[in-house]
């Protein structure tokens, strides 16, 4: 899962405090990596833009609550390529200094708490939920109140000396976040790689998107995922993000591409990279 | 706006206290309904399923933060359909019985925040954030501390007598609330009407989806919406909610939707309902 391109001595930009789950995918890109914590993801985007970082790590898909809405827009809004992807399972828990009697707040990043809406509800109905930059910042915050929990990662009840009073509390077992490398190049075929674009389609041009599956379906061109998003400039105006097997310098890709540079408003490619996974998705 | 089937006398479910988005897209269906408020929406859905209101109200999308998950999930999950929609313009304020300077904490529902997402960042990077079950709970919390503000409607300001620091202070102007209309059962046509589905499509089958636009390009059916959300069965899994034009007794829909059942792995129809828009979009 090491990308070909990241080398010992690189320094990646990521979510910090230490202990958060973009940690864990770092060291899975790279164990020898320098790392350098922001406090957000805005942060870690701007540090890839400054190049201020050698790359960044952000979480791009979570496999209950779907894709990051900041990384989405990020790759829509600026010159950032997504130049490689690591998966990592989730798995929380929910950490405190103090017993589960006594737990007024519960802490978390916003995607925590959502994965883990179920348990909350059930068990901690009248608790106020907190929403804090970052799983392990939360953990930070809540070592300091016995009153106080975190949803976190197992690393985190380490890191800040709590204890875990519940394990594996997300709302579903299959929990794995994708996590996108951004840097500020497309890196170079690897024979194993993927192809990341945003299309606009037309207004009031019927079968656009039904076209435009053509042009991938005619060429074996394997779809790995097809995502609406909101455009933000209206109630049904969607943005769609389009995965595929292979490098945007092959042949069937290129042609592809350039065909539904026709039919549609707005293309743009955000990223061809080493793919993170091998398993085939339907399209 | 208002729907046939919706009489005199009714009773409507919907997020409370008094003051919420839903409250407007409610008064906007029926301005004579009785309205029964709940604390979150899991309760709403359960109070259509119990039959303890004839209907419910809400929130299904907004055209910032795009769909809303408990929403489409319970309409995976449970035997209830869409029988209409209504839109609402969302315009948030910030409301506060304090000073701008003194505002150590801001609360809303989470969809309020995500929607703020820039204006909080840019002006109240350190405060806390916390995260209410709907928009007029954080004004009604805040109504009991100055250090306090929410992320709600001009309405929650009168509501719980609170100043208006800012107004309209959502990221983009254009921010837009769909709300459903749910119920038991699928209302006749109207001559006017959508029909909405949810699919999963079968695993390592190229073209699937290709296939079944196809179906809906083949009769000039026009879709309004196709979304792409997490199966919460692994990544790389989804379920596509479309919303087409037409009730689903109409011919062409009969007989696309008899096909697309020997495509897919599994279909259901969620509803067929009155539009609120007649606005074409693309497909």
């Amino acid at each position: 899962m090491i990308i070909h391109s990241l080398v010992k001595g690189m320094i990646i930009g990521l979510l910090g405090p230490e202990g958060t789950y973009s940690e864990k995918a770092a060291k899975l890109l790279n164990p020898e990596a320098g790392l350098m914590f922001f406090d957000d993801l805005e942060d870690v985007i701007g540090s890839v833009l400054s190049q201020e970082v050698d790359c960044g790590v952000v979480p791009i898909e979570n496999s209950l609550e779907g894709s990051i809405g900041i990384t989405m827009d990020a790759l829509k809004e600026y010159d950032i390529y997504i130049i490689g992807e690591v998966i990592v399972p989730i798995r929380h828990c929910l950490l405190s200094k103090g017993h589960l009697e006594d737990i007024t707040v519960i802490m978390s990043h916003s995607q925590g708490l959502a994965q883990c809406r179920k348990f909350i509800r059930e068990h901690f109905r009248d608790v106020k939920i907190q929403t804090t930059g970052s799983t392990s910042h939360a953990a930070k915050l809540t070592s300091e109140f016995p009153g106080m929990a975190a949803i976190a990662s197992r690393e985190s009840a380490q890191k800040y000396g709590l204890d875990i009073l519940a394990d594996d509390i997300q709302d579903y077992k299959k929990n794995y976040t994708r996590f996108a490398v951004l840097g500020n190049n497309i890196p170079e075929p690897t024979g194993h790689d993927k192809t990341s674009i945003i299309i606009h389609l037309a207004h009031d041009r019927p079968g656009a998107l039904y076209d435009l599956l053509g042009e991938f379906a005619s060429r074996n061109i394997n779809l790995t995922k097809i995502e609406s998003r909101p455009s933000k400039m209206g109630l049904g105006d969607y943005l769609f993000y389009i995965d595929m097997e292979g490098h945007r310098s092959d042949r069937d890709i290129s042609v592809a591409l350039n065909n539904i540079e026709k039919i549609v408003d707005w293309v743009k490619i955000i990223g061809s990279y080493p793919s993170g996974t091998r398993k085939k998705v339907k399209n």
